[in-house]
Order: structure tokens, then sequence, then C-alpha cells
């Protein structure tokens, strides 16, 4: 198991055991962990909490992210795609596409912005990150759907 | 003036009367304010409270967004816009576009990414945010560009 993405899913069972959204993300500069976070909507009741907006908060101000690394449990959305592409983070590693595919709009896929913007998206298909959002959306799914503004 | 404008205004002045970027925002449903924010980058250490970000981490939870409007100050960057995109925002109503004309990537624009995507964009042209915006950008070159990860 990729050390990060197994850091990623601890943030994950983390916001699991407080009621939340089982998604977890962290931060990567250097082979060293700067930021961990993780879906906090239901908690803070905070529609902007996801896990990588939460990751990257919590890492705070960085003159640049251009060597960073970002790893989540789950595909990014809009919202956290938004976020990489602004940032110019260059590379992210995610566990789970098959629960969640990326964000969709009329324009396309969260990760083809991503691609298209040159972030290279590595997905690991993970099956504990697969497994643990499939029971959750299967437990709740009303919650999940507002999670993503379904 | 448009009210809403105004009172996205307001929490600009908030914001740079406090250190911190004057970009505010405000979510509007039904001509009543849901949301307000600010940039508080500065001010809390974090580089994803964005204007747009913070009012709609102040709106809270909402079941729907199809029936609210945006307002924002600038234009929206791609963490903004990332955000109206997976939320299905359907209209942004924006007062400066002069000093920041959207994000930049290798793929293109937020605001293309934000019409692309069905959103309709009304830019404002208002000269007090254009104003605002161009007298803070000159005195604060560095702390600007680390707001968009430049």
């Amino acid at each position: 198991m990729d050390p990060f993405l197994q850091a990623a899913i601890e943030q994950a069972r983390q916001g699991l055991s407080e009621g939340g959204l089982p998604i977890g993300s962290v931060l990567v500069r250097n082979g060293q962990i700067i930021g961990r976070g993780y879906n906090r909507r239901v908690q803070h009741g905070d529609p902007m909490a996801h896990a990588e907006i939460d990751c990257l908060s919590n890492a705070g101000r960085q003159s640049t992210y251009a060597d960073t690394i970002l790893y989540s449990t789950l595909m990014p959305c809009f919202l956290c795609s938004g976020a990489a592409v602004q940032f110019k983070i260059p590379k992210i590693v995610v566990g789970d596409s098959v629960n969640f595919p990326g964000g969709e709009s009329r324009w396309g896929r969260s990760v083809d912005l991503l691609r298209s913007a040159g972030i290279e998206v590595i997905d690991l298909h993970d099956p504990v990150c697969i497994d643990m959002m499939k029971t959750f959306i299967a437990q709740h799914p009303t919650l999940w759907n507002e999670d993503i503004g379904i």
C-alpha cells in the first residue's frame, strides 16, 4: 500500500468516525506530508469542506505547489480539481474512481479538466478506498448526493 | 448600483480593513442574501479561503443551488469556478474582470469553463470594484500573486 494513500485513508476513517463522509486527502512534498484533511461537510455544516480543500487549507499558505503531490481517496470533483488547476498542483494520486469518476458538467468531467490543464492523474484503483466509499454510499445515498451537488 | 454587488463590496472592504485582500462575495436566492464572505487567506492563513468559497461556506448546506446567483467583486478563479460548476450555480455576477480576467491554465481560462458548463456570467464592469482591486494590487503585488497561485 502506498504510504500516502494509507495516510489519506486514515483521514477518511477519521471523518467516518465523526459521522461524516469517508473521504481523505494528504498533500506531499519531498516525501513528507505537509497537509492532511478530510471531508467535514456534515461536521462543520460546510459544503466547501471537501477532503482536498480541507487538506489544502490545513497545509496553509505555500509559496509554490510545483513540487507537491495531492493524494485523495476519491477522484476530485470540480471544486477540488479547480483548486489543483488554480494552484498548479502537477500530480494527483487517487484511490477510487469507481464510485465517483469525477464531477460531471455540460462541459465534461472534472478529470478531463485536470488532464487538459496538464495535471498528471494516477488512479491506484485501491480496493480499500473503493469498498469504503461503496459501503458509505449504499448506507447514506442522500448525504453522498448532497456532497457532490446532485 | 446593484444592491447585491454593493453587499459584496462591503464584504471586500471588511477584508481590506482586516489586512486581507479586498475581494467579497454574496449568494442570493429570491432577492435575499443567504451567504456572505470575503477573502481570508491572510487572516486565517488559509489559501482556500477565497471570497466565493468563504461565502458558500457561510451559506451552509443547501439542498439545491439551481435558484441561486453568486456575486463576486472579482472574476472567479478556477477554485471558485469549480465550486460553481460542481454545485450547479446557474448565474454569476462579477464586478471586475479588468484586474483579473479569470484563472489561466494550459486548458484555458476559468471563465470559459463557467460558460462551457452553461453558467451565465454577467460582468458589470463596476468602477468601484475595478479601482479597489487595482489599488490593492499596486500596493501588494506579492500577496495578490500568491492568492492566485502565481
